[in-house]
């Protein structure tokens, strides 16, 4: 391709085939690609060998920051050396994706860049767990959040308390480790115990999981079965739907 | 295909790359498609001429329930016939598109569904702007509502008041007849007349157009750029980003 280019693009959550044709398009067309962990196995292994591909998830025990500068570095210098690269992320690039930050040491540094969209899992887990996020009768908003505590503190953090009488439907990434700080918030906001909650682990893969339970008993439900991440947390008068719309389980794949 | 099945698929935005691996190859394995005004016009072109395709959307001086009723009759009369139907929604079907209410249907007939998942305008609008919808220094939160009433009225409408303070980013779909309202709700909640606000009037389509004010300014912008829809109001911090990081204009397609 030959460009001088960085596509910071979003893979899709798990299930392969929900990324972009765009994107979909350029993992053979490419001459670098730069993806992260939870990038599926089945889309790495869909580049041709032609083309350098590089692991660049955060290896446990480096910092953040570290992981990040590498990254960075990385696409510079293909870039500079007129490659097109591929940055290609889990879900959407710029739902808690670091996308925009990425694009903008890009800008920083002249390269040209493009944006590419993904399926967040904050709207596919729902989805493949029957959970339709919006619904003319039961929800007309919805917040998405991160669980995650910002590193940084630069800005101030999720207001849960207020958030709890805000919108009909929330949906949290990244929040099972702090899935009891998230409930609590929630209560203090006024929201009742019976409020419905659904935890969708490894949502759309194959081995998906759907916890649900309401605000009094999801802390020990995530316990009891021994929830981890990648998770995704639903709450809200919606969640009630899933029993009746679940369809993954009983239907094949495309 | 012959299965009997619906697939109730988000076709994405306007620009039709941006479309699902898994939606754009059911364009030409499914038997029927029903595909709404929002759908590209060039995936609806990609439609083999052996497929059956019918166009549902709604039609000006009729009720909602009259065109929606029509279109869950369709989906029910051609998949008892054993036919797989392909059900092709602008964005995202559970985002705002009624895809929930129609695997209601679905299941209380006894009709197997999938549901998958499609990039929203919510996301993709912003994302071709320039606006990352969440960032580690502006946003930790983002809300995504819609500016449409409801007029079944079953459920509260959208807390503007109470969702001026809760959330970094807020998302409105469907909300330029409406803003007058939408920015009086906001300002009542204690938002400032300062805070950024940016229209995205045909969102990822190739005359995209990209409005950029604040409380206090983007009425009279909208009036006088005489916005129309389909059009994405973005409102937050994040939306000082878009003229740094805007790249749709200066970059060519894939």
């Amino acid at each position: 391709m030959n460009s001088s280019k960085v596509f910071i693009c979003g893979a899709g959550p798990g299930d392969p085939s929900l990324i972009s044709l765009k994107g979909y398009k350029l993992l053979s067309k490419c001459d670098v690609v730069l993806y992260d962990r939870l990038v599926s196995k089945m889309l790495v292994d869909k580049i041709p060998s032609t083309i350098k591909k590089i692991y660049v998830g955060r290896e446990s025990g480096k910092a953040t920051s570290t992981h990040q500068s590498r990254t960075n570095k990385l696409m510079l210098t293909y870039a500079k050396e007129g490659k097109s690269v591929l940055r290609l992320k889990g879900g959407d690039p710029l739902i808690f994706g670091r996308g925009g930050e990425e694009a903008e040491y890009l800008r920083k540094h002249g390269i040209p860049f493009e944006i590419i969209p993904g399926i967040s899992s904050a709207i596919a887990a729902p989805a493949y767990a029957g959970i339709p996020l919006t619904h003319r009768d039961y929800s007309s908003s919805v917040a998405i959040i991160t669980g995650h505590e910002n590193e940084r503190k630069s800005h101030s953090d999720v207001n849960l308390k207020a958030l709890a009488s805000a919108v009909d439907t929330i949906v949290v990434l990244m929040g099972i480790e702090r899935i009891k700080e998230i409930v609590q918030g929630l209560r203090a906001g006024g929201m009742k115990g019976s409020t419905r909650v659904a935890i969708i682990e490894k949502g759309t893969m194959k081995d998906q999981r759907v916890i649900l339970g309401n605000l009094d008993t999801i802390l020990n439900k995530a316990v009891r079965y021994e929830v981890t991440s990648p998770a995704v947390i639903v709450v809200g008068r919606v969640v009630s739907l899933s029993g009746h719309l679940a369809w993954l389980s009983q239907n094949g794949k495309v």
